[in-house]
């Protein structure tokens, strides 16, 4: 199977990304020469990553039926000091919030997603030291 | 350098990621249980791929005084038949529009950013095979 997406340069640092869903605006950041106009690209890769393993979640947690209220990804990636800067360490932090909330089946589906279902992980492996966090947030 | 994002979820399989930049939303394809409502998350790790040496070249092709009338950059990916599935090939094609176009010099851009700017591309060097291609299209 073939992804494919391709991006049109409008003007300076300004790009528009024909991606499949949703065009998606791309600039620099104003201290790079950009405009802050659009996402930057490098960090869309943390974006990528939390929407694996999201929608992931999002099916897992309905199958099992062990919905949540709420639910949120947070990744915090370290840069390399040298040229190209790549992401070498990762923590991707799951915060689930609800009442009486089925721990054993949220814990399962956030396995099942970082260990096998979620290609962006799978990639994301292969260059970066990955810590997951699990976090329950029990409404009172 | 640590950069973060952060992604709400808001219903079935959408969620809004809050990115330096940009709000992005993220939806699963319809055959997928989404509605299609935002950008599916594998593809824009092609995003930004393509995003990452936009902005190089942009930067490049200014620097070098050899800008062109306009440019896009393609990027065809194909993923692997096992889960976890991710992307084992990648095609990145640059298409430069213009007349009288200082080829030398846009080629140097190009090989700048594949080989030592773009570290979206280095992190794609981890795990997949990466094919380039330049293509000029002179103005009559």
């Amino acid at each position: 199977m073939t992804h494919q997406v391709k991006l049109d340069w409008k003007e300076k640092m300004y790009f528009e990304a024909d991606s499949p869903g949703a065009m998606v605006p791309i600039d620099a950041a104003e201290e790079f020469g950009g405009e802050g106009r659009g996402a930057r690209p490098k960090a869309l890769m943390l974006t990528s990553l939390a929407g694996c393993s999201g929608i992931d979640i999002a099916s897992l947690l309905k199958k099992m039926r062990a919905e949540v209220d709420d639910f949120s990804i947070s990744v915090a990636a370290e840069l390399t000091e040298e040229h190209p800067k790549y992401y070498h360490s990762v923590k991707v932090s799951y915060d689930f919030y609800g009442s009486d909330m089925k721990k054993d089946k949220i814990q399962k589906a956030v396995d099942l997603s970082v260990d096998k279902y979620c290609g962006v992980m799978e990639m994301f492996r292969k260059f970066a030291d990955i810590e997951i966090e699990v976090n329950y947030h029990e409404k009172g």
